[in-house]
């Protein structure tokens, strides 16, 4: 064992071409080490040998040779679970003898040549501490992080890894396309349709704009409340149960998994919102109604054309309040889901931004969509064909996560929850005691 | 020392629920750490056994059973100073034969279990060395970046740790409150009141958006400038006792260390007064404003009614441009503010973005607040009840911080000031004669 | 070798203060370490010893006393290359028998003493490995990370870090500069001069705003193309060789390793691009055309005034869709290309989202802009004094990069790449025999 490793990722596809090769484990010289990311072209054909998978069998031979030699598996798959067992498992049951290490299966050549892997985290796994201790070395000296990922039989996880995308957005990502969709065609009927059914009027330019101006802040409403949900869900469950020992019901693990996304997801269709938001005084259509106000106002030579609503004023400018102060705690959240940012915060920080400013994030965004309709509430034609208009519908999540919230932060209930929390239990005496007994 | 520590985060809160539990450490067999994470009801009542502070005196009676073995205190307390001593010397008090190691305490279970911890910063602390790398060890096997914090001594600073609420922030964030609240209230008597007592007129819809759209500005040039200024004080400071081997005044001090924050509420209000401009144009008083301008214009008949006024456009349009230059310099600022961006720069990038585009930003908003005024200064009716515009005094601080760096950076005083901070000292001589004899 | 080592970090110059100090190694006594970075004002004059690399020649004298000790040399320079050797290589050389370790060079003592360090990483170079351990377990007790830079032929390296300012920035800012140059003075011709000479009017005001305006969104889509044309040139220049084994030329590798600096640069013209729009209907010329359009359409009391014009509508309201789209895109590359986002990704989602979302913003920021001309086009008008107008020049280079990557992507020819990218060559057969004959 003396410092000598296998080393291929010179010959690795550039990271900026899509493409994963299914690339095998090199031998070396105990001189390789020191050739270092530079050789990408064996001229003497002594160093770059690259092995696919499909042609492991052939190192059986050699393993005499490889005895007592650590050996880096950095292959990866062209899919998931192409063969029964990882590709470092499978090397390590041919070459018994040689200690083999998998990882650096991350990295791009064309990165490393270059240095732009700085700082970047690594993963390795093997069953010889010594040999992981000299691949660790020598990733640390090209300025990598390495980090220890355990015996071999992680060697799966370690080459699923570059496979992987997005696991985590997934349900995020359906429920915004669902709530998008249906939204979308919900507003479609009820706006367009009707008015070309109904008055005849084609307005089918709204659908890019105006249409997109609807749809986006209703999703991103109902998806921050969506954030919230489960947390009420799960504190009312603990006050049903009693005790916080038992797991809640997957389905809600699953969904206060994937509330970040959902947050995330919440935060860019409010972006698009308020940029919808800041176009629109310069459309075409709102300048020609504008437009058309006034000269209709001319033509017809009323006496007090322009009565000054000041209810009216007030009511849309704090509904714009709203939505800025809004968009700017949206903000301030999603900056607080950045990896460094909310790395350096402490957890009672953590828990203040994301609780305490989550929470008054989500009672501003619904007062500003009930001062959106505020006026409009009352009025028959609101009611086209007796559907209720889009963002009624998209007040009743976050209306009804509010007042869950509100009951439980009563004094009364708080305090059952925060002793559930901290570990009393109400209806288990026989845990109780073998908490005092047991030791 | 065989591997065996207390394990017991698996029974603390999980973070979104806002509460600190009181957490004890947990004896375990010889395979607690291979349970892990994942064991959270302790079916056979052999694991998870939680114990809050109060009850760390029963400990004694197990000390000979623990002697020679890691014992892990990840206790948490609900408010500082709870306690003379920190949880983990009291705990190593109670059981002087076991290695007592302070740490993890800033995770919490739930996140443990499912993964979300990946590269997390721990600290640890602790007498025994040994110990503390047995318990490293593991954490790294969980996926968290390790920190040794020395000595047990240093508990009381880990248990703190949780507790804290943003204390950088506390000052900056004091002084922001400050001048919003004066702002607010002095634009609040000069627009709105004025405009009832005087002219009879309710205008009180203009304190949502109009109003907010004053003060923001007003705030971000003062809070900007406030980070400039204790630099060109410690300038004037150190040319003044002509050392930098003086401490600086605690104030100055103080100041200096919570600049980055005050830049970034800075940020925050431009971020707002940027919003608040973007929806100008479609807010009903404006565009009533319009309507009625033209149709004002419209029925008195005037002959040259729209005379465009080249300097005007000139004027409003340099305006906008600084203004929208400086929001970007502004967000380029906050960029490099971000831990990750600015941990890759180097010193002289940093210093670059940070000290030459940060008084740019300052000179760019300063212009941008000169030309808003610029043909407003000399009209008599621009000092309501005789008290100057917001815009007027919130330019004082950042000219004269403008002007005492212009000083600075005078050739003659820069080279002072260069050589006082490579080290030369103008007064003392004895001092350089430590220097020069003391080796 | 008892953990002495050489301490002066104290005495450098604080980091806003713009200067950096030719700062030498401190000789300490056995308790150096212990004082730590408290110490700033040497009350017995016994620890802060500064010495710059003039003066250790001196050094010589105590060689014998510093033998067999760790000697740290944070020292820097002014400029690079202001000496032969490295400092730290020169004070090695003064002092054989001490061990000299480079490192901690790019750390402010202020921040130091301040505490404002935590988790920064600093590098460290030097011959002894013992004397490399024992300062990088002192750096570790102050909270930062080390990195391992090998021996002490790394220190001139170390010694230009805090020198270097943006050096993978130079390029693409260059470009950014010159292209925004050439656009802004072609414009100022095609539309300001041309308005003065050819019309007699007087529109300068627009050189702030206006021509903003069409400046930054022609650089912002021709920087983005910029940066997804060497990926495609890098693929037809694998599929004429044949081989993935032969390196790029020098010009291809420099342009293909500031791709994401031009993808920022980009982005931030999109953004001022994006913020002009905004504030656009605010402009004074801009109200004020709206309202002469009005008064003059009264006046001349036309009987159809304003006919609403649907395919008017619908091309700009799609205009403005693309546009929204393509900077939230824009945003969502850039947010990935944050350190601590970007390091969160695996290899595939990286990919995902540089390579897929990448093209996809160039196709919508090109269609864009096709959008903007689409009813321009055929116009005489548009081509003043025979010249194209700035958004066709713009549209070229997008075009051509869309294109070829379209012929890349062809199912026959992206199969050949496919199979090149992973090792297969076309014409080589000598090759292939090297690989699999010479292990």
């Amino acid at each position: 064992m003396e410092g000598q490793w296998l080393h291929g990722s010179n010959t690795r596809c550039t990271p900026s071409q899509g493409q994963h090769g299914a690339l095998g484990p090199y031998t070396a010289g105990s001189s390789s080490s020191a050739s270092g990311p530079g050789c990408r072209r064996c001229p003497g054909g002594r160093q770059s040998r690259v092995l696919h998978r499909e042609h492991y069998g052939f190192l059986e031979t050699m393993a005499p040779h490889l005895a007592g030699k650590a050996l880096v598996d950095l292959s990866n798959n062209l899919k998931k679970d192409m063969y029964p067992e990882a590709n470092a498992a499978y090397l390590q049951r041919l070459v018994p003898g040689a200690a083999v290490v998998k990882g650096l299966n991350t990295l791009s050549a064309w990165a490393l040549q270059n240095g732009l892997l700085a700082g970047k985290q690594v993963y390795l796994c093997g069953n010889s501490a010594e040999a992981k201790r000299a691949v660790a070395e020598m990733s640390t000296k090209l300025g990598l992080t390495v980090l220890d990922k355990g015996s071999l039989s992680a060697a799966r996880e370690l080459e699923d890894f570059p496979l992987q995308l997005f696991p985590e957005w997934r349900l995020p990502l359906s429920v915004a396309v669902g709530l998008t969709a249906f939204f979308f065609f919900y507003l479609l009927i009820r706006d367009v349709i009707w008015a070309y059914v109904e008055q005849g009027k084609d307005i089918s330019y709204r659908i890019t704009v105006s249409l997109g101006n609807k749809v986006f802040p209703i999703v991103s409403l109902i998806m921050l409340s969506l954030c919230y949900l489960p947390g009420v869900i799960a504190a009312f469950l603990q006050l049903y149960r009693g005790t916080k020992y038992r797991r809640f019901p997957d389905w809600l693990d699953r969904w206060m998994l994937c509330r970040k996304q959902m947050g995330l997801i919440a935060m860019g269709y409010a972006f698009l919102h308020a940029i919808y938001t800041f176009v629109t005084p310069t459309r075409y259509s709102v300048q020609h109604k504008l437009i058309s106000l006034v000269v209709d106002e001319m033509k017809n030579n009323k006496t007090t054309p322009f009565y000054f609503d000041n209810t009216e004023a007030w009511a849309q400018d704090s509904f714009y309040m709203l939505g800025i102060l809004g968009f700017f705690l949206y903000a301030l959240l999603g900056l607080t889901s950045l990896p460094s940012v909310g790395g350096s915060l402490s957890w009672r920080e953590f828990n203040f931004i994301q609780s305490k400013l989550g929470h008054l994030t989500l009672v501003i965004c619904t007062t500003h969509g009930y001062l959106y309709g505020w006026n409009k509430f009352l009025r028959p034609s609101t009611y086209k064909w007796y559907t209720p208009p889009g963002y009624m519908l998209c007040l009743i999540v976050p209306s009804v996560v509010l007042v869950l919230k509100a009951l439980v932060i009563l004094p009364c209930v708080d305090r059952t929850l925060t002793r559930i929390r901290q570990g009393w239990e109400r209806t288990q005496p026989r845990e109780e005691m073998c908490k005092a007994t047991n030791l």
